[in-house]
């Protein structure tokens, strides 16, 4: 259906961007512009922890305007969470500057940002920092787009994709950053995807909010939900297909089975690259009764500093994968639970073992493990990332704010 | 109301305890038996995992049969979970045992287990251990039963009180083991309590309900929720009070706040004790619209894993303390909260931060640290115990099983 192209958020047509240093950190880029010369559609998905980053309320503020955005600019070193009102006030002023360098309405941007909570922004770096970044924007700009968005990330993240869409040769492209815990306080998940796809705003928001839901809501790192987490997707329509107005029109299939694979490489990349990991663990539960149940049991499995210190370990303690589905609330019978790791069987119906310490160990080795949990219970499924727990963890965050 | 003790599970009048090596560990004690030749009222409470170790079940059955009990048999170094039918017979095998030994009716003996998941209890030796540990009863034997307990602990956690009733001197005395992560698996929590007050079963197990609510459930040392818990009281009577048959009863407060206060020094023993522990953490929240938020609110800092990590750091990071209270689901307003390190206030109303790091540090370094989250929002009130997040917790339990 699609295959993987170059160009990351500059892949598909009629969108630019840049990516420089303005002065928030001390040498790194700390300043990213995405911008569409065709207005966009514009859908988003925010943090659902109460405590909300200035940039996150302003992007809520935009959208109740418009449903269409032309620029996101964002920036790295600085999370502008509770900032209080100059906080606010900061935020809207990283709108107004891209607004008025782009020569476009002010809802039409969004903005986002990353890196240690509870400081002001150095906002007069920032507003300079718009003006030139506006005027570096180009079609190649992906790449210093990714690195700008970075804080402890240790690698870039970009992916993208075409698919032929209405007979038109369709792209999306996307970029994330990861729970590298950010300058100093938390795990900072942030997304930004585009495509020239011809889209409404709602059906992108539909299609944005149940691929978010299989892809970026199925990670775990730490298990701390941030302050300034979001994922947006602009749509500009350059690719020329009949526009998407519902999920029966041709091409909608294409384009959401493209845009979860987007989400999805996005996703895994901030799972590989999480605070301290070692190994990549893909987790999928199987037989449950609901998919609902299988994400509850696969997420408590995900979250277990027990199970997550034991693979770190290269230790087949099948037990405490069984103890955090028994405290995940799912109702299942625990008799009926089949564990592998890869293709090795550890443990059977009715609490059968008889594994080889060795085969678990040739999978555990590896540095992406796959673990199937078999519940026996019905038909659904589900399937979750994470990484193992590392000392590194503690040593990246004992400190990080100092 | 009442005073400190010396004496343990044995301080109450007609008490004996006992603990012994008896071949499941290679040389520590491993078997451990509490005895009251006064028929007591019981009362216990279980975990909520799903899983649940054949003693568990055992002593659901033996609850549905009896609301007295004689004795209690605990073995450490195995677990005795997800081990099928077997499990089950052997579970069983310990209770007879005992039940013969002693001379008792069977259901009331109460078992339970602590250690390596998913291995078959050497059945033979506790039950040759049973036979050996009641001749070794003793009125003196509370040590030897709180040393046969443990698994990873670093130190026997006991308690014991005495306090006035109907004129009457009372005791309770108490021992518990921790998250010491057993010998492979996981964090099991245990707790037996002995009191000498004559009570009815009924109100024994609303007065264990009601301060387990506010002690063991109220502790965190990884958040995962073992398949073994379990707190079990025997009240024999012996102290000759009037029987306590209604929460209104002279001397029925006296009993109740002499109990919580037991448990509440068991539970913090526990977590001084947890695996790779250096600080204990008292995290109170207050002004919250109802105790259930404040717990709830209390339960997502001591859970969080970056929260501990700072901690361990001695890093002044409040935001992440705002931050886990933003998802723990509460309602509240962000710009309301004020947080405090000791007497050292870190946070104030509308996200004013003014301390110095110097101030704070001096907090920071100490073993024992107090924690307030005021949220400003009503006047409940929880305190919450939980300790640091360390390496050694890694070393401790990324190699456990092997």
């Amino acid at each position: 259906m699609f295959t993987p192209c170059k160009g990351g958020i500059t892949a598909p047509k009629g969108f630019q961007a840049a990516g420089i240093h303005c002065g928030i950190k001390k040498a790194k880029k700390d300043l990213s512009m995405v911008y569409t010369s065709t207005r966009a559609s514009v859908a988003a998905v925010f943090t659902l922890n109460k405590v909300q980053a200035a940039p996150i309320l302003v992007n809520k503020a935009q959208l109740s305007k418009s449903s269409y955005a032309r620029a996101i600019v964002v920036n790295s070193g600085n999370a502008n969470t509770c900032t209080g009102e100059r906080g606010m006030i900061d935020a809207w002023a990283m709108a107004h500057s891209a607004a008025c360098a782009l020569h476009i309405p002010e809802e039409e941007v969004h903005v986002s940002s990353t890196g240690v909570i509870g400081q002001y922004l150095p906002i007069e770096k920032i507003t300079e920092g718009i003006k030139t970044i506006a005027s570096l924007l180009k079609p190649e700009g992906h790449a210093d787009a990714a690195e700008a968005i970075m804080t402890t990330d240790t690698f870039m993240k970009e992916c993208s994709v075409k698919f032929q869409i209405d007979g038109k040769e369709s792209c999306i492209g996307g970029m994330s950053k990861g729970s590298g815990m950010i300058a100093p306080n938390m795990a900072t998940m942030l997304a930004f995807v585009t495509t020239d796809v011809a889209i409404t705003p709602q059906l992108l928001q539909q299609a944005l909010q149940e691929t978010v839901d299989r892809t970026f809501n199925r990670i775990s790192v730490d298990g701390d939900t941030s302050t300034n987490d979001m994922v947006t997707v602009l749509a500009n329509g350059e690719a020329g297909n009949n526009q998407l107005t519902n999920v029966s029109d041709a091409g909608y299939a294409a384009f959401y089975v493209a845009l979860e694979h987007v989400l999805t490489e996005l996703s895994k990349m901030i799972v590989l690259d999480g605070e301290g990991a070692t190994k990549f663990i893909e987790v999928k539960v199987t037989g449950a009764t609901t998919e609902q149940a299988a994400v509850q049991a696969a997420r408590s499995i995900s979250n277990s500093n027990l199970v997550k210190t034991a693979f770190h370990g290269e230790d087949a303690n099948w037990g405490r994968i069984l103890c955090a589905v028994g405290y995940s609330g799912i109702e299942f019978n625990p008799a009926d639970v089949e564990i592998s790791f890869g293709n090795v069987p550890i443990l059977r119906r009715n609490y059968v073992i008889d594994f080889s310490e060795d085969d678990a160990k040739q999978v555990l080795m590896k540095k992406e493990i796959a673990v199937t949990v078999q519940l026996n219970q019905g038909n659904a499924e589900a399937t979750f990332w994470t990484c193992d727990l590392s000392k590194k963890y503690v040593d990246i965050n004992a400190n990080y704010r100092t």
